[in-house]
C-alpha cells in the first residue's frame, strides 16, 4: 500500500512468513499422497491508523493469516497444485477483508518424492530429493492476478563441452582462455504465466504441477544437450539465453522467464613447490571447486512488456 | 541492460559475487586499522553477442572484476568508507569500459571491532561484533548515482512495554489481545541518500561511516525509548513507522528509508497435563521463542517519489 | 598426541579442514566420471616444541597437507572409492613424516549423480542429489587402521504405519497416545568395517562404494517395509534397532553400526477460534511440520567390544 | 545405556533437542532480567523393550522432557546460571524416573546483552551480541556429576605480531615463511570443573556465570597481549597452548580446558596480469580472507587424567 502522509510517501505491507503445513490425502485404493509447503503471506492492506496511531482496528493479525492456511489446507479435500493453493489463499484474503486490496502468497515445496522399493512405488513412503518448486501469486481485489512459478537449487554440472574465450583483455585480466572446462551452476528459475485474472486460470487440477515438471525438463535438457555428444557452451551467458528461449518457444502460456545462473568455478589445480618444481600439472583432471567468489549471470526474457 | 531481440524483450546483467577483501592500514603512530568486506559487482553492459552468438568480445570477465577489487583496495592508501569504495569501483567500471553503461556494487562489512584490554583500545586487536553494515551503489556512465546504506541482523528485544490489541476479530482469529508481551525483531534497514551524481558526494573521508553509526543510534533509541521508562509499542507497525520517521526527520540528506522488522514471537507458555491439571501457568515469565512462523512487517518512508 | 608436560596432561592434533577437490576421469570410450570431495585431515604428530616454545621444526604445515590432497588426487589415474582415497592419504602422512604417528582423514562427497536424458545416461552431465556419503579413516604408523563409512542427510518420511503408545505417564505428560502418525527423520548413519590393518583391506576398486549403496538400500527398505503394506513402527527406537540389526546381519565385514534418527515432528493441527468454535479438527490430514524441538534417538549396535 | 543383546553390544540414548525457552524476571525496582536458552536433553535410560519389542512402558516421552524444561524454568523464581539450570534438570530426570540412570543436559545461551542508551543501562532493553555461552552437564543417579562450560563463536583477529617459520620443508611444501601475517580464529572453548558430585557444587547463584566471564577474559587477553605492544605469536599452536595454560593456572576449580582454534587464513594478494605485469604487490596491506580451507588446531590441557 502506498499513501502520502505528512508530506512523506509511505509504502507498507505485513504478513506471516514460514508458515509450514503438511497435507496428507488418501485415495480410495489406500494410496497416500503428501505435500509439505512453506507458505509466506503478505497483504497490501488499508491499515494506516496502526502505523500512525495506536489503532489496530484495520489490522488482520498475522496469527489469523497463519490459521487461515490450516483452515484452507483442511478444506482441500482433493490434492491441489501449490499454485492453485496460493491462488485460493490470495483470493480469500482479498475477498474476505474489506481492508485488503492485494495479497502476495509465496510457497516453497519441500521436495518429498515417492519412494521405490524393488522397482515398485511405495504406497506411503517418501524421501527428500534436491531442487525445490516455488510459486509466487499476486491477486488484487479486482481479480487481477499474476502467477509465477519457479525452481530453487537446481545444481547442474558438466565435465566437458564448455569454454570461455575471446573476452575483453586489459591490464586487469588474468584469466586464460579455454575451450575445455567444467561448467557448474545452481539455477534459480522463475517464469510468469500469461493468465491475468482469476477467471482465466486453467481448471485442470495438476495443470501447474505438470507445467513445472515440463519446464524443468526443458531447462535441464537444454543445459546438457544430447546424452552422447552434449552441446558446446561458449559462455554461461549463451547457455542461459538458450535455456530461456527454449522455455518461451515451447510453452505459449508462459510470458516471461528469469534465470539466475551463478558460474560456480572449478579452478584448474597447478602447484609448484618452494624449489619451483611442478608437483601438480593440470591436465583436465584435478580441480579446486569454490563457491567464493562466483560469477553471477542473470537475465530475463519476456514475450511483451509487463503491465501490472 | 534491456534490449529487444527476435520479438522478445531481453534484460541481463553479469558480475562477481562474494569477492572477499581484507585491508590493513597502519598510521604513523603504529596503530592498525582494518576492514573486511564482501563485495558483489554487477555490470549493465552491452554484450548481447555473448548471449546470442558465441562471441565474447564485449564481455568483461568476472575474474577481471574480481582482480579490480584487489587493485583498487591496494590503491586506497588511506582508510576509506565502504560507500566511497563502492563508488570508486562503480566509477571505474563505467568509465574504463566502453561497454559498461551501469555498475551496481554491494558491500557487506564483517563487523570487526577494535578490542579493549583493561579499558584501553588495542593497537592491532579486533573482535567480531554482531550486526552488519551494508551498502549498495548504482552508478551510470553519465555520472548519475544512487547510494544506499543499510544494516543487517540488528536483533533487538524488550521484555515489556509492548502490546497488541483491537485488531480485526473474525472466525479465523485465535490470538488473544495483550498489553504485555516481549517484542523482538531482527531489523534489516536501508536508507537512500539524496546525492544524485558523482560530483555531489560529500568529500569528508568518513562521512558515510559516521552517518551509519548515527542512523543506527536513532533506530535503536527509538525502538527502546528512554533507559528508565522505555516507550510503549502498540504494534510492530507503529514502532517501525516511528523509527523510519525519526531517521528522515533527523538526517536531511537521507531521502528514503526502508525497514523490515519481522515480529519474532515469544509465545506465552501454558501447559496442562493429560489429567487436565495446569502444570505451567503463564505469568509474563516463561516463553517459547520461535522463528517459524514469524510476522513480516515492512515499510518504506520517502521524502519524494524516486526518479531513477 | 598425548603428553605430560609441567604436570599437565596435554593432547593435541592439527590439520586442514574443508579441502575441496574435484576429480575427472575419462575412459577410452569418451565417457566421463566425476567426484567432488570435501577432505579433512587431522594429524597426531610429535611436535610439542611448537606448542611450548617457538620452534616449528616438527610441524607439518597445514598448507602442505592441502597440497598433498591435490598431488594424491592427481596420482589416482583410475577412479577410486573415497574410502580408498582416505586410506591412501592417511598412509602417506604416517609413512612420509617421522613425526606423524597417526592420521585421521574424513571425506564428505557431494552427491553428484549422472544425469538421464530421454532415459539414457549422459556421457558428461551430472546433477546434485540429496543425501551424502561420508567416510572417516584412522591409520597408525604401525599400519593399524579403522575404516568407517556413513550417510548424512538421508531424510525419510512415511505418512502412516507409525504410532507411539504405552509410554510413561506422569504429571508432566501431555502427549496423547496414537497408532496413526507421520514418521519423519533425517538419518545420520555410520558403520565401521572389521578390517584392522592396511594389509587386510579388500583390493576391489569399488568395494566400499558398492557397500555404501547396499547398506543404504538395507536401511531404507527396513524403514519403509514392502511397497504395498509397509511395516508398522511402534516407536523410532524400535525402527532404529531393526535398521541397525539388518545391517549387521547382512554385512559380515561390518562390525558396528551407529544410527542417529531425530524424530522430526509433524504435529496434528487442531484449532479453535476465540468463540471456542473448532475451525480445524485433525483427521490425519493437516499437520504442522517442525524441526524445533525434535526428538533425538541414537544408538549403536556392535558385533564385539571395540579395541583401538 | 550399554547392554548385550543377542550377542550384540547395544548402546542407546534418547532425548529432546532444540527446546527453546525464554525466561523473564523482574526485580522489586522494576528492572527486568532476561535469558534465552536452547536446551538439549539426552537420557541414559533402561528401556530396552522399546527397541526390541513394541513395548514403550519404560520410555520417557521426549515431549514430556520438553514440558519439564518449561515447568522447571517456571519454578526458578530467582535468576539462575545456565549451569545450575542444567544441573537442576539433570537431577530431576535421574531422581524422578526409576529407569533413568544418567542425564546429559546441554544449553546454548543466545547472547542477549542489556542495552545502553546515553550511557545508561536500559531497564528492559536487550540486544544480540556475538559469541555464545554453552554448558554441558552429565549427572548420574548416584549424584556423580560433570560440569563443562564453554564458548562458541569467539572470533578474534590481530593484524600483526604473528608469524609462522621454520616448519617442515619437503617436496609438497609451497607456503613461504613469514614473521608478519594476520592471525584470525574462531575459538570454540570448553572447560571442565573439578566438582564431581551434586553436593560439591558452589552455592553462589551466579558462580558459573561469573566464571564464564572471567575465563573468557583470560582467553581474550592472552590471545591479544597488552594494548600497546601485543604479544608475538609464532604459531596458532603456541598461542593456543598459552591460552589453555593461563586458564588452568588462574582457575583452580577448572580441571581441564579444551580449545579448538581454526586458523582462518588471510592470504596475501599478489596479482600478475596476462602480460606478466604485477598489478597487485602485497605489502602487508591487501588480503583475501577465506574460510575454505582452514587450518584446524585443537588441544586439551588437563590437571589430571579424567576418570568418569
Amino acid at each position: 500500500m502506498t499513501r502520502e502522509i505528512e508530506n512523506f510517501k509511505f509504502e507498507h505491507r505485513h504478513g506471516k512468513d514460514r508458515v509450514r503445513v503438511g497435507r496428507v490425502w488418501r485415495n480410495k485404493d489406500g494410496r497416500y499422497f503428501f505435500v509439505e509447503w512453506n507458505v509466506s503471506i503478505s497483504l497490501l492492506s488499508d491499515c494506516l491508523p496502526a502505523y500512525l496511531l495506536d489503532d489496530n482496528s484495520d489490522i488482520v493479525a498475522t496469527d489469523t493469516m497463519k490459521n487461515t492456511v490450516y483452515v484452507k489446507a483442511k478444506e482441500c479435500s482433493e490434492q491441489i497444485s501449490m499454485e492453485d493453493f496460493a491462488i485460493l489463499l490470495a483470493k480469500h484474503f482479498t475477498s474476505f477483508y474489506r481492508q485488503v486490496t492485494g495479497a502476495i502468497i509465496k510457497i516453497v515445496e519441500k521436495p518429498w518424492e515417492r519412494v521405490y522399493i524393488d522397482g515398485q512405488e511405495h504406497e506411503h513412503g517418501f524421501k527428500l530429493g534436491s531442487e525445490k518448486h516455488t510459486t509466487e501469486v499476486f491477486v488484487k481485489k479486482s481479480g487481477a492476478l499474476q502467477v509465477t512459478s519457479g525452481i530453487e537449487g537446481l545444481a547442474l554440472l558438466k565435465t566437458t563441452m564448455s569454454g570461455f574465450e575471446g573476452f575483453i583483455r586489459d591490464k586487469y585480466t588474468v584469466l586464460p582462455e579455454t575451450r575445455e572446462r567444467i561448467l557448474a551452476t545452481e539455477v534459480t528459475a522463475s517464469w510468469r504465466y500469461s493468465y491475468e485474472s482469476l477467471s482465466s486460470i486453467p481448471q485442470k487440477p495438476y495443470y501447474f504441477t505438470d507445467r513445472y515438471l515440463d519446464v524443468k525438463k526443458v531447462l535441464v535438457e537444454t543445459f546438457y544437450g544430447p546424452p552422447k555428444q552434449g552441446v558446446y557452451s561458449p559462455s554461461v551467458q549463451n547457455t542461459l539465453h538458450h535455456m530461456a528461449k527454449s522455455v518461451l518457444n515451447r510453452f505459449l502460456d508462459i510470458s516471461s522467464v528469469q534465470l539466475k545462473m551463478p558460474n560456480i568455478h572449478f579452478l584448474p589445480v597447478n602447484l609448484k613447490n618452494k624449489d619451483d618444481e611442478t608437483i601438480v600439472k593440470f591436465n583436465d583432471d584435478v580441480y579446486l571447486p569454490t563457491d567464493e567468489p562466483h560469477g553471477s549471470i542473470e537475465a530475463s526474457l519476456s514475450r511483451f512488456w509487463s503491465k501490472m
